[in-house]
């Protein structure tokens, strides 16, 4: 039986985790876990799956959880995070938080020697060489959540990292994929979460809308798989089957495939290095499917791809001003303050104007966040 | 350093097999090899490679290189075969002959301790049980360099056998793909080893052609990855880029990818666990391909597809009879003798006239094999 700890358990990634743990009352058991703001669908949670640790956004929600639910400890905030992410029964933290918040309850979790699901890229992005550092030093696995980077996961399993050539990451083209760059001054919020393939959160389906999300990934993988930026690689491919891939040096390629389900990476992430039935999962028909498209990236039509390779080649604090940036940018967007493609011009902004701090220690990263943000503010 | 025993080194398979002990001479060395009647290029290939065992077809051929290299041992035929295989030096035993001849050697190999790359399919075919049994055994690896298995065996690494849903082999379709079967009824020997996408030998393109290389690999399947018949799966894959699939139960699929290039099957089988580089292999190139198409298979277009699942979950006898009616038939259709279509109205009539013996030992399989290919000479 395996104790988990999820952040993030009222959004997308962590309402298909608990469908996991649904499945597998027997081999799963949910410890500890934080919400956001509907606390309509966290009293479900805690009446299914009666958690012992619950960590609210502020206080307010902490309190009215609390005369509900008598037999549970109630937390909140950045310090209820962290409560939640090393509570002492967990075996397993599963971060579906949103964002760099996600950063400290992470560290502290590997220090507390908790096994890492990673679906919060944002924390490996903004602070991979610290995230790393830490988990080699704890001896801490560190398991992708994000389709793609548990694509490469599966792939390698039974291979040594020595013999891989490149990786090569898919990328489905988002909302906004048959358009030309004249055709996005006008898009609304509403086109942008129209994501083709996947069911995600907004901010994710944003960020696929614009390509970052890719270039997160890009960042995320070269930390997750100690691979430099020029041998990974990203191939549009509009169907989202092949969920990424691995060239070997012998010129093999191993992929991983499947129709678009979250359910299947949160689940492997959570079995490995075993697979569990997923019966309620749709199984891949190729024959049906027929055709599967793929073509280079155009990098002057998604630019916030190449600022992502720029910011994670320069590396120090740079993609930490990078992620920080972005999600500023995109909840200005999602508020309806910016346009679509401001939310590039103001990434430009923030990393053109950033000097770059070498090495940054967890105190840096953290001050250079704030700051991108606050500066980002001031643009708009 | 490992020692190879290669049967079949003047073959297609052979000859890449003699690519791959070139370019890594630090790791490979060929010991003993198996010739066909290509003398000219087996005298090439002793020069070369320099083997201290070398069987020839017959005995006049054995006759006339031992006065050209007096400081090699030569044998001949079917004992000249199995003393190659069991060569004393020898690691590895690379099958790369045609047909059921190379299951005795295989056998004795496997006694001998060898572990075994085998390229010839039919020796699975016709005694898969016998094999399966004594490599297990002996506890010999037997290393598939058949491309789709090589794909399979890839795909399979760190993942555990109980969690596979089912096996998906991929099919080109063979030469004669795009026709139907009113346009099959003229077609040439010429036409049929026009294979689209691999360079392979005569009798396999024309397997190819029929169908019947799947056939006859779904069966080779079943034995190498004990895999029920209802739990493989054929799938027409026109460009032969993706090699095969496996179809975990939680819905995952690992798939192996690359050009068509057997080499890359082959040295697997050899670096197994490890890969090593293939300089000179050519990369995959998915953007540049564009498009990769998929079809469920046609049972009836390909009738030889559902006489090899017919013999195969039938067993016994019938696979032995299966293989060696279409060994005889293509060898036919190779010499002018019979039409294209005839082979699998051969092989239909040869398998429904059979009456199966269960649990066939190897003398049993033998004779069945002669008895099949003396019918089948009755028949045109």
């Amino acid at each position: 039986m395996k104790h988990i700890s999820l952040l993030g358990a009222t959004g997308s990634i962590g309402t298909q985790t608990l469908d996991i743990i649904r499945e597998n009352p027997d081999q799963f058991k949910l410890a500890a876990m934080s919400v956001g703001k509907n606390l309509d669908l966290a009293r479900k949670i805690i009446h299914e799956f009666n958690p012992e640790l619950v960590s609210t956004r502020d206080k307010a929600g902490s309190e009215s959880l609390r005369a509900e639910f008598p037999g549970i400890v109630f937390t909140y905030g950045d310090e209820g995070l962290t409560e939640a992410a090393v509570f002492e029964k967990t075996d397993i933290l599963v971060n579906a938080v949103l964002g760099s918040v996600g950063l400290y309850p992470t560290l502290q979790a590997i220090e507390a020697g908790k096994a890492i699901a990673i679906a919060n890229k944002e924390t490996l992005v903004t602070a991979g060489h610290l995230v790393m550092k830490a988990a080699r030093r704890k001896k801490v696995p560190l398991l992708p959540v994000d389709s793609e980077h548990s694509a490469i996961f599966q792939a390698l399993q039974g291979e040594k990292e020595k013999n891989i050539e490149k990786i090569i990451l898919t990328a489905s083209g988002g909302s906004f994929r048959d358009r030309n760059r004249d055709e996005l001054v006008n898009v609304t919020v509403e086109e942008a979460l129209n994501h083709p393939n996947w069911s995600m959160g907004a901010k994710i389906t944003i960020d696929s809308a614009t390509m970052m999300n890719k270039g997160l990934e890009v960042i995320e993988a070269h930390w997750l798989f100690s691979m430099p930026y020029d041998r990974i690689e990203v191939l549009l491919h509009k169907e989202s089957i092949i969920h990424s891939m691995i060239e070997f040096h012998d010129s093999s390629v191993i992929a991983q495939l499947g129709t678009p389900d979250m359910r299947v990476p949160i689940q492997y992430a959570l079995t490995y290095p075993d697979r569990l039935p997923l019966k309620s999962a749709s199984k891949l028909n190729l024959a049906e499917i027929g055709k599967l498209h793929f073509a280079e990236m155009d990098f002057n039509r998604f630019r916030c791809l190449k600022f992502a390779y720029e910011a994670g080649k320069a590396g120090g604090t740079l993609p930490t001003v990078l992620n920080a940036a972005n999600e500023a940018a995109v909840a200005a967007f999602l508020n309806g303050e910016i346009s679509f493609l401001q939310i590039e011009d103001i990434i430009e902004k923030a990393i053109s104007k950033h000097e770059i701090i070498a090495h940054p220690d967890l105190e840096t990263i953290q001050t250079v966040d704030k700051e991108t943000r606050s500066f980002v503010k001031g643009l708009y």
